[in-house]
């Protein structure tokens, strides 16, 4: 197979799930997006099932290295650049639109073995990240030696993934969000948070 | 209307949704389950639009019905009352389906105003009930007074949403859940918790 058509056939059903959604999406549109024939699109995917599943792992590379790629000197510093690259609108119109298609892959995913998978690793993906820095904020002696590391992501998961969900179903901004997100984990997880801040 | 026969239909249409799911769901289907004619679902709901409108706003009332029924002699039984009702399986079947067509509805949001308006009453709604309970448990002196009612509830809706979600897309059962949420909530509300678990 030839990558580089094949990585933008992918990307063109990026830009084409980003502007018809999920449930009206037709290969048709992502051949209009790719700018080239239906048929070209079936040679590289046969299938749309074919398709999906290799577009899934396309975006869980994105997102790992999103989720890896972030800066600071210090788990504190680190975990808030982590919020940031999950609960923030850098390029708004995009971000939203993508948002609100994965909501519509979730809520398919009872329905369909393979999104289910693929999905599950998104979720445990950042889980590790949010574990692994919550760890380094213990030992550190950054973050409180009370906080299991374990349990704060598993919490951290649920609201980072409520927040996705709110902000796509009640338009809120998603930078609300992170701020209710952050002053979570600066008043639970740091040892010493000002007492008038820790709940 | 007949109102017995219109009730009958959405009764019907909530059937015929777990059945189905969202995506999937026809005329054909809701007649099926409700054992009448497609022409008689048409004649009381004269477009599948106007049908889902007084869907959700039936859903609507159980949902409220549902929250606000709630079991306690003080705030802190109340709000774990009210955790169990939004985040327990009763009836395991018909919730975990139902749960699984409702993050379909969520996801249908950006793109249909209806959905949109009314899923926001279920938002609102869950957060007013939460919010009451937490100032009754300030005022009670039985939770925190640093807590503030509002950001406290915003940050529960926002969990308890992100663990419906995680629980359909993770097969996670929905009672892990719950527990988190409500380990959270006694440790981070409740005046004097046991030092040793308060994160």
């Amino acid at each position: 197979m030839d990558d580089e058509t094949a990585t933008e056939i992918l990307e063109a059903t990026y830009r084409a799930l980003c502007q018809h959604g999920y449930a009206a999406l037709t290969v048709k549109d992502i051949a209009a997006e790719a700018d080239r024939s239906k048929a070209s699109i079936h040679y590289y995917y046969d299938s749309k099932e074919n398709l999906f599943t290799e577009f899934l792992e396309f975006l869980y590379e994105r997102f790992t290295a999103k989720i890896t790629a972030i800066d600071g000197n210090t788990p504190r510093e680190e975990l808030e650049s982590l919020l940031n690259a999950v609960l923030i609108d850098g390029r708004p119109t995009p971000d939203k639109s993508f948002r609100t298609v994965f909501l519509e892959l979730q809520a398919q995913a009872p329905y369909n073995d393979t999104f289910r998978t693929q999905l599950a690793k998104f979720d445990a993906a950042l889980f590790d990240q949010l574990q692994n820095i919550i760890v380094a904020g213990v030992e550190a002696g950054e973050f409180d030696d009370a906080v299991e590391p374990a349990v704060a992501a598993e919490f951290l998961v649920t609201t980072i993934t409520g927040a996705h969900a709110r902000h796509i179903t009640t338009e809120r901004s998603i930078n609300r969000f992170n701020e209710t997100v952050t002053r979570y984990a600066e008043t639970h997880l740091l040892t010493d948070a000002p007492a008038e801040a820790t709940r």
